[in-house]
């Protein structure tokens, strides 16, 4: 078979896109470069060693003492199901707090599992109920309680006493906690520990800026004495943490590890953790505050009101009049910038704004402002761009 | 937090391995740049694009017409889930044959997902028996067949006559037929449209050279119609074939695609396609002649009958009195060189040494004679490591 038979090659954009969508956010340079290492076998001494470094890092990320954590060659989506697969028993109540897609998402996996799942929703754009919520554990007496910590289709970001509570509540029924952080972590703080939270899942494109394909989990001892007492092994091969761990802690094949994936996450946890996670929360809490105030000055309202904004995921409501996906498109392919649309209730009526990890820099919120006032302006909106620049800069 | 704090760099090797165990193989030189591109997100025109080159270039791999045909992000492991997690119903029959480690994962994997699973287990290091599975077949009449096409924990690749044999009989029982070809895409011929299989599943890091962290998956018509027609859905939120699909076909959310490994993946698919794979084949086919030569000069027997030696992976018997895993530490920390050994009933009985994808060439052929007769030697096993090159040499 000759070349020519192939297909054409699909051009890549000439520049690389200025990342402030949902997700991914710009790679770490040491990260992509690391992701081109030589390939290395899953038993071999200095892959394993660089696994256990891994590991450490990554426990430091979560700012916890869990031992059970570590890295999965999945997405989020996939760290979710890790989670939920393990811990959910056919039959068992399960109750999900709901205020956006990926809680959603949770109650529907926890469904597909054979949990008796409860929710309690609360509107697109605003926090869970911690009253609703803590009411429906004590009612339903659940053996399991899920909720997203950090809403990526919303911008909602729960509270520390938000999640404590919650945490408290769940524990007091004997239920374990299971966290969404797939957008929070590397970002704001997360506290499975203090919650506490008893599985927790994130991915490595969003707040760390490492590559998408690797997701990573936390579970507490209370989780893996679950998950080792199950009645049956949970329906996943693929996903069973005590196999996973068992290639982790005594080199049993189970699956092979990603060298590739391995190394770019080590450098993503090692820039995170360089920068010190502190220092990176408040670079995050500064950029997004920038990036409100020019918004604001755009004439633009925030979806999320400012006590529950996510830092790394900017929700603001379009303008009567203007297409959202039109705006944009424009931006993406003109401009080279990718943003986010609404889902579900808010599909049409928000854009979402991401400044996760190495994606969230004053250069790229000004470089939004100049861009979005311009396609705005030209779609008819009343807006200046330079005032938008300048509350950006100044705040 | 200062750097001072966290955990030590574990160095890789100074030389990149070379790579001859069961996976991964050598990354090909495009695949390993491609990884380091900027990531693209999801809905990118830019990046749907390569999505959509990408699954025609791995429906030409796959010598298939299925329009189900792509790449997803976990490892084989996780491929193997997602065939059977989309087409097992819980108190289904299913029949597996099992003559090796994969195929007692799937019958482990599909009885996790309520399957009333019937092994027909041939010895490993043997191929399965065509009429004992056929028989069972015909006895069972089972909603689901399953097998391994190319058994990598012993080096037996099933043949054509048989696989088509064994497709027959389940397409005669109306049962679906899932083949493991893991080992096989990329290196020997497959042929899902002929035998017929209904789901084949396949990794990115064994006979293609690409990453490790990406599989593909290939799903006939009867495939989906079965996945469509559940009495449930699956129980895996993550591998919902027909989730994924949307995202592939309708470009409706359902997971964030790796771009980085889609690139990669789409190099290494494509370095495969312009070899052409009938060259692909035979060289791997020559360079396993002239390992098995090498190897028989060496004064050793190998496991595997010859019409069922599979190309990419050499089973060869340990000989009395040298210890496996010895010889194996040797070969990677001091010769840097990469095998495998056995596991279950071969653990300590034989070595496992791949030629897969890029690491298939007569220079790792020879590379592995010189340093395995000098740790044969060394061990007390009498053999000449210069007949053992000339024999790779001449075969």
């Amino acid at each position: 078979m000759s070349d020519a038979t192939l297909p054409a090659v699909s051009p890549l954009p000439a520049r690389p896109r200025i990342l402030l969508g949902p997700g991914p956010s710009e790679l770490e340079p040491r990260a992509a470069a690391a992701l081109a290492s030589p390939a290395i076998g899953y038993l071999d001494p200095a892959l394993l060693a660089v696994l256990d470094e891994t590991r450490e890092l990554l426990r430091r990320v979560w700012a916890t003492s869990n031992a059970l954590t570590g890295p999965l060659w999945c997405t989020g989506t996939g760290g979710m199901e890790a989670c939920l697969a393990n811990l959910v028993e056919p039959g068992e109540r399960i109750v999900v707090g709901v205020h956006g897609l990926f809680g959603g998402r949770i109650a529907e996996g926890a469904r597909r599992l054979g949990g008796e799942v409860t929710t309690v929703e609360s509107a697109w754009g605003t926090p869970l109920d911690v009253a609703a919520l803590t009411e429906a554990i004590r009612h339903a007496r659940p053996a399991l309680v899920a909720l997203v910590h950090a809403e990526t289709s919303t911008g909602v970001l729960m509270s520390p006493e938000e999640m404590t509570a919650i945490g408290a509540a769940a524990r007091d029924a004997g239920a374990l906690l299971v966290a969404d952080c797939v957008t929070s972590l590397g970002g704001v703080a997360v506290s499975p520990d203090a919650w506490p939270a008893d599985a927790c899942f994130s991915a490595g494109q969003k707040s760390l800026s490492g590559p998408t394909g690797v997701a990573t989990v936390t579970f507490s001892e209370r989780a893996e004495a679950k998950q080792s007492g199950r009645r049956a092994p949970p329906p996943t091969f693929n996903f069973d943490i005590a196999l996973i761990e068992n290639y982790w802690t005594q080199r049993a094949y189970h699956h092979t590890c990603s060298s590739n994936l391995l190394l770019a996450l080590r450098e993503a946890a090692r820039v995170a953790l360089e920068e010190g996670l502190e220092a990176r929360f408040a670079r995050h809490r500064a950029n997004a505050a920038a990036l409100a105030a020019g918004l604001e000055a755009l004439g633009l309202e925030l979806l999320v009101t400012p006590s529950h904004r996510l830092p790394m995921l900017t929700a603001v409501k379009v303008p009567t009049g203007v297409d959202a996906a039109s705006i944009r498109s424009a931006l993406l392919e003109a401009d080279g910038i990718e943003i986010g649309v609404g889902f579900g209730p808010l599909a049409g009526k928000i854009w979402r704004i991401g400044l996760m990890g190495r994606s969230s820099r004053i250069g790229n919120v000004v470089a939004l402002m100049a861009a979005f006032g311009a396609r705005l302006a030209a779609a008819g909106h009343r807006c200046s761009t330079e005032e938008a620049v300048a509350a950006a800069r100044e705040a």
